[in-house]
């Protein structure tokens, strides 16, 4: 095997995947196991060209692959793996650098303080804060509660809305709090009146939840949880990319008094599967938390680790994705992409109130629309379905205010105005 | 920027890389916040061609790094990013899967079930186990163990050897479980006959300890446990890989009756951080612990999805990266990597037998060998530090019977005869 020539045909392979990626059926129309069924059962015994597999991935696996990559994904929050970041994955495999340890890899370290602070800075969050990267904001959470459960013995309640997303449920169940669900009001936020700190060891608000990205009224939350030192922390996994644009900044006002905060590049800022950063402004906590020097780690270096604020010890040069991602869009370059998905989101939200048969079913503060179509949740749900079975575009749901509810989430940097027109042309036209 | 013209960049600055890594200084040779002040402060404005990426990544970055890729690595345990492994890795990003659900991407998903059948043949593992992949096997004792507290209420106690590795610390504190650490024979095994099993709720037994890669005896504490049913779970994160070898085998005597297993591709099997494997004998209790599906992930088809067995909900699509591994090695090809490497460590293992004034402390059973000099242990420290400031070789250290212990893993498959020659001739050159 040679590197650059099997290099070669993968870059060449990614890159047509990705000129010809908005044609393909975004929601794969496959059946369980039709994927386990074409691949042999057992392993090869014997060394296979890298040719076979990239033969293979278009031949056995393209038909099983629902296109995250296709500007014509709408559903769940939307991603984009951008073409830096995308390298940027190749160079961390070169590297294959294994951060467990300041000294393992000191650049992995630094690189990974000084992305999460520019990434800060680009946010606005407020300097001082420690940034760490996570795989996903599941486990940001968890660490967040863990934290916050060690530092308040006895309270063993969490509080969150009840939009908030089913990670904080997995984190409570692991460690064992009792999960309190706070209603919401009109427009799916968190009633801060209804928030009792009594037994309390953390709250977690949401500034984009997962079904209709509403924003928790976090100032009045940070109120209460600083009455009562309770943890309070901050979901913005998909939103808190929109806080680099001025104007959308207001939504996240408070965000700077928390205790954690956790934004995923992964979702909204160009950056491949996975990327999670989690901001803190009690790193010593979570130091104190996590920190298990075991014999073989000690070393004659001063440098913390950052092993010593996660659960797993090991992590990948994470960090390097994201600073190719912050270097070849830059702060403008960014700006750019998000004002126009919150603009493509407002244009299809307009021709949804414009229709008659279809309301808007939330507000819409950033490139997410819920919406719906008149008649019941079931011919509502039956829509959704004949949409995705189409192949052309890819939406899901939510349940806002126990009605079922269309999503159409703006996230992909290479969908245009024609991608969103299609998305509701096939909707008009699967409609009954 | 264009994607063929930065990728093919990309593909040569790995390939330089990889061609010249060798004579790198395997230890970064650079001080704590050296890297963090040649970076700016400030994240850029303006979008930067990828060119400037890796021109940085020449000039600011690569004195930082500390090169788990040389082949002059035998810290730690010594791991490889092989060339299939490294290109995957490059597929997985350019498809940008987003495992949350089977529908999401159900390649994603029947690839990663049938490549963990594929190597669980190959390591000779029974059939009917369930198999995914976790980040590192930290997540994976953390799963395991969340399990089998939730599956023996009142029951606190994890039990393992004093030699296990701090994962397991790591993940009792979490959980709020009591660690019981188990004291180990002349071998550094651990002691069935100091088991107390009747609060406990699991035991870790580990193949391939971290210090000194003993194996604990499983198939007397599976015994234990089945009698007094508490889970076990084997953590073969280095050596698991090493059951590929028949004539390797017998180290893994019981571990097809445990409940479940973890061993780490991205150690000793060709495969880019991160990949952990993860088994086990009971996914449907595995499911009961970490199944949530909310609303927004409800779908109409009946497949189970993996997320709904793992901490986190969203998954990158390593089974790419595992699945290339072992379609371009094959069975015969990573058999004969891992019996070279267990050759050259019976080799230097033979050169420091030979030699006056040092000593083999710990039985070598695979790629590892634990040794010293004559003379006290902070001479020993002091030696170590020496040779790692050499550049020429990176070695770590254990404490083995409360004794200072030198450590050599050979796992880097590009490592010749003449790398490990060369750590011998540093280690003797730097002895007093």
């Amino acid at each position: 095997m040679s590197f650059r020539e099997d290099g070669a045909a993968a870059v060449d392979w990614v890159a047509a995947y990705l000129e010809g990626v908005r044609n393909l059926p975004v929601l794969a129309q496959v059946e369980p196991g039709d994927i386990h069924a074409a691949l042999p059962p057992s392993p090869p015994e014997e060394p296979e060209p890298f040719a076979s597999v990239l033969r293979d991935l278009d031949a056995v696996l393209l038909p099983g692959l629902t296109h995250w990559q296709s500007p014509r994904f709408f559903a769940y929050f939307a991603t984009t793996a951008s073409d830096p970041g995308v390298l940027a994955e190749l160079l961390v495999a070169g590297l294959n650098q294994v951060g467990i340890l300041w000294r393992t890899s000191p650049a992995l370290q630094e690189l990974e303080e000084v992305t999460l602070d520019w990434l800060g800075q680009l946010l606005g969050l407020p300097a001082g804060l420690h940034g760490h990267i996570e795989d996903t904001a599941s486990t940001g959470v968890l660490s967040a509660l863990a934290v916050a459960r060690a530092l308040a013995p006895g309270r063993r309640t969490v509080l969150c809305s009840e939009h908030a997303h089913s990670a904080v449920d997995k984190a409570a169940r692991l460690l064992e709090l009792e999960l309190r669900k706070v209603p919401v009001d009109a427009e799916f936020r968190l009633r801060p009146d209804a928030l009792r700190l009594e037994d309390a060891c953390a709250v977690v608000a949401t500034i984009g939840t997962t079904g209709a990205a509403a924003v928790d009224p976090v100032p009045a939350i940070a109120d209460l949880c600083e009455a009562a030192g309770v943890w309070l922390h901050v979901d913005a996994a998909y939103a808190g990319s929109a806080a680099i644009c001025p104007e959308l900044r207001h939504h996240f006002a408070g965000w700077e008094r928390v205790d954690s905060i956790g934004v995923n590049p992964h979702k909204w800022l160009g950056t491949p599967m996975d990327c999670s950063a989690l901001w803190t402004s009690r790193p010593d906590d979570v130091r104190g938390t996590f920190s298990l020097v075991p014999e073989f780690l000690q070393s004659p270096d001063e440098a913390v680790s950052l092993s010593e604020l996660t659960v797993p010890l090991g992590r990948r040069f994470r960090a390097l994705k994201l600073w190719a991602v912050l270097r070849c869009f830059g702060r403008t370059g960014l700006q750019e992409r998000i004002r126009e998905h919150v603009r493509l989101a407002a244009l299809f939200e307009s021709w949804v109130e414009a229709e008659p048969g279809w309301e808007v079913v939330a507000p819409r503060h950033f490139s997410l629309v819920c919406f719906r179509r008149e008649g019941s949740d079931e011919e509502n749900e039956r829509l959704l379905e004949r949409v995705n079975a189409t192949g052309e575009v890819f939406i899901s749901h939510a349940r806002l205010g126990g009605r079922y509810a269309l999503r159409l989430a703006v996230g992909n940097y290479r969908t245009t105005e024609d991608d969103v027109r299609l998305a509701w042309e096939v909707l008009t036209r699967e409609a009954p």
